[in-house]
């Protein structure tokens, strides 16, 4: 979920100055209007890391908007008149009215968040606080209040790096608390359950959004563009907002830097170290799926990525160091006749396997999010709900022990040219490459933003999405069956 | 919420018969309309308590229709197969396809339901069970599947009744299982959960019906005509199905008897009794509101009636007995600009009393689904959320230790019209006297069925409603008082 937020977003100072102004202009516009037409508020709740610069996003847009149409209100703990009355009581009373913006430095989130992180709460009773926000906003946006939820991201080391940088400054040193430091020995802590808290949170009618905040220039024009495109885009609507149709649009990283683009897609590995490591790997494979606990679990692999970018040949490697009578390869296509009369999980939710057995997906649900997306063979309600389904489908299935590995195998362009282009002079490889290969090629970029989004919201610390660079397929298979072996192991203890 | 199953409907041999006819054929062309256009399936979740006739309504409704287009699915104790896989596998294989009818005997609402009604769950697990349906029920209704679940209630003494009289009968005693009794003998447990429930999992895209189950006939009658009038709706929307804002609407009683009529509106009670019993009440109320344990509670009271029930009077014999310092009266009419800009619960919220504290208030959030929904302030689907946000809104503030009593103060037609005539006769009442209250006089029927819905989808035993005959005023003051004291009492141990 923090992937994207995670491999260094920066904007340099000349192009953050050039875009400032105009987005300054255009987003005074739209609080204007909002004022104006005083047909629904905005709330915007600002959460994140420690460090990652939650209080200066907070001090921009006030500087940017007209502040005394906001009203700010900071959360911590609980005064008396608010400990006396039902948990939501004190964000009931700072809701903005019609026509303003409220922003929240902390929020119920923060409740239910650190009532965990510091074991106050189980997992079930954090759960039911989560049901009970969730309620909470479902009622605001059919109220017609805009919600938005801004996640400023940090990683461990970087906040560190800018904890001890704050301190050392005497004019910054202030700033650091006991608490800071305390929130960053829990951070991987917090890190797992404001995830699991996104998850479940993360509403097309109060969407999440993650934003890297290490770089400032990056953050502000990511959270000011975000503001802006949700006030304009509800504003320019000619009907009634329904909180179940209408859903926000995901924004583009203010650098236009993709996490796929992070990936060294050429990696050298050679022929004969990949044989020699083959064959450990296959016995060590075999030997984990016939461990006694395996038993009481079952694997799922879910492959996607580029055509051609050898998904089939991975799966073979696997299979080959597998009992027959214990794994199942499930090749998703279209969706037959019968499948489409039926809920659009349902397809996949038949071959959930049972404990002890394997089931490999040559491509996956993620279809939903990808194909039907791209082509528009599914509505933006129904695809942005889909990341919301998918994660719970694959958090069931690992509530009841599956480990769950998804693979996305990327290819460069080039790559995927001379491989179609050798399919279709190799005879026994031309039934592999079709007009529909061809075709997908030339939306190329439509689907590297729809798979860049698919990561962020679906990769989860339990259900990980791995990317593999496969531009040497045998590079990529030998990572693949590590990354089995190794969860395998993490898993079972072997 | 089982308050209307519980006042005995009755429908005779003749009207049943001469209804049924035309019920069957009607359903029969339903089904083959759904079948023929096969856009969406219906899923029929069948629920209640034992001896309710769940087992004959599935057999009533596989004689009505077609069945080679019903799929009859009967949850029992998971299997092998079931137990190795997620929670909701074994539904998910049981969905109907579209153009089909699917019944479930039974369902994930049974798991979570008696796993908490046998201590296997506690309440956080139970909730959070509860949430994962919702989440469910939610996909199932953005992919199109038309959910209707019935609760088929019995009362606890007519359970009993109808175990012994099936026992009694050679031929029927197998009927009756060890599990029914031991059902029986946690009857309160079974409903208070239950309640609970249907509560947090009643949505418009999948709504609770609960029907009376004692008369067989009306019970047919009910589950036909309720089943009939969600596909004919359904199937009649000239556009594609939105969960948000499309919604079932509310059957009325198929014998047409409601709650309300089942009040006994004169009661006998003279002035001399009233007068010794109120100064002793109002004695035993002050010495409660000065009970030490109190000081960790609060107590809300909601008032809502007939015009001229007497709310009034009844409210100062209330405050005749408290501290002024402890007590809060708010007078709720048409909402003011500053709380029209707010979410509609704003305006309540805002009066939330601290601990040990009362807050009187005469009229209350139920204006929503009263004057609102009779008049048409509010959209269908605005005024239906109601009930949910209102049950979370009540469950807050009990959960947080409030006290919450809800009266409703019913008087005859003839009553009021009396009480209005002597009103423009007397001078210093005549403000009392509207034109308003002549007009809402006018809708009086639509008030009823209004009222009857709100009782039934807002009591729960946590936060019930209390129905007060009113039409001797020194009755209903009486009951009132009475009502307070010992549920004050009962809290506090005192």
């Amino acid at each position: 979920m923090f992937e994207s937020a995670e491999i260094g977003h920066v904007i340099d100072k000349s192009t953050y100055k050039a875009e400032e102004a105009a987005l300054r202009e255009a987003l005074l516009e739209v609080q204007y209007e909002l004022k104006q037409r005083g047909e629904f508020p905005l709330l915007l709740l600002i959460h994140g890391m420690d460090g990652a610069g939650r209080g200066e996003t907070l001090n921009q847009i006030n500087e940017w908007l007209d502040p005394r149409l906001i009203h700010t209100a900071a959360f911590d703990a609980p005064n008396d008149d608010a400990r006396e009355r039902p948990w939501m009581w004190r964000y009931w009373r700072e809701l903005p009215a019609k026509g303003r913006i409220g922003m929240f430095f902390g929020s119920y989130y923060s409740d239910a968040l650190f009532d965990r992180v510091d074991s106050k709460t189980n997992r079930d009773a954090f759960d039911k606080q989560l049901f009970d926000i969730l309620r909470f906003e479902r009622m605001l946006a059919n109220d017609g209040v805009l919600v938005l939820k801004f996640w400023l991201h940090l990683a461990e080391d970087k906040q560190k790096k800018r904890l001890k940088l704050l301190e050392k400054d005497p004019a910054t040193a202030w700033r650091v608390t006991e608490a800071d430091w305390k929130h960053h020995g829990q951070y991987s802590r917090i890190k797992n359950n404001a995830e699991h808290m996104m998850r479940l949170t993360n509403t097309a009618y109060a969407p999440w959004l993650v934003v890297d905040g290490e770089d400032a220039n990056y953050r502000s024009l990511t959270v000011g563009r975000a503001l802006l495109q949700a006030l304009q885009q509800r504003l320019a609507l000619d009907h009634v907002w329904q909180a179940r149709s209408d859903v926000a649009a995901i924004t583009p990283p203010a650098d236009n830097k993709l996490l796929l683009e992070s990936l060294q897609l050429d990696q050298a590995f050679s022929k004969d170290d990949y044989k020699q490591q083959l064959e450990a790997l296959q016995g060590r494979l075999n030997g984990l799926t016939r461990h006694p606990k395996f038993a009481e679990h079952s694997l799922v692999l879910a492959f996607e990525g580029n055509d051609a970018a050898g998904k089939g040949g991975a799966i073979r490697r696997i299979t080959q160091a597998l009992d027959a009578r214990r794994y199942r390869i499930v090749p998703v296509a279209a969706p037959t006749e019968e499948e489409r009369a039926m809920p659009w999980l349902w397809r996949f939710w038949r071959h959930v396997p049972g404990k002890g057995k394997v089931t490999i997906f040559d491509r996956t649900w993620y279809g939903r999010v990808l194909v039907e997306r791209v082509e528009g063979f599914a509505e933006t309600a129904d695809w942005m709900r889909g990341y919301y389904e998918i994660n719970d489908f694959e958090h069931q299935l690992r509530d009841n022990n599956a480990i769950v590995l998804k693979f996305w195998l990327a290819i460069s362009a080039d790559e995927q040219l001379s491989r179609f282009k050798s399919r279709e002079e190799t005879g026994f490889k031309r039934f592999k490459i079709t007009e529909e290969d061809w075709r997908n090629r030339d939306k190329w970029d439509d689907y590297k933003v729809a798979v860049c989004d698919m990561i962020d919201r679906t990769s989860t610390s339990a259900v990980p999405w791995t990317l593999v660079a496969a531009n040497n397929k045998y590079y990529a298979r030998i990572k693949i069956l590590t990354t089995i072996c190794e969860a395998l192991e993490a898993k079972l203890g072997a």
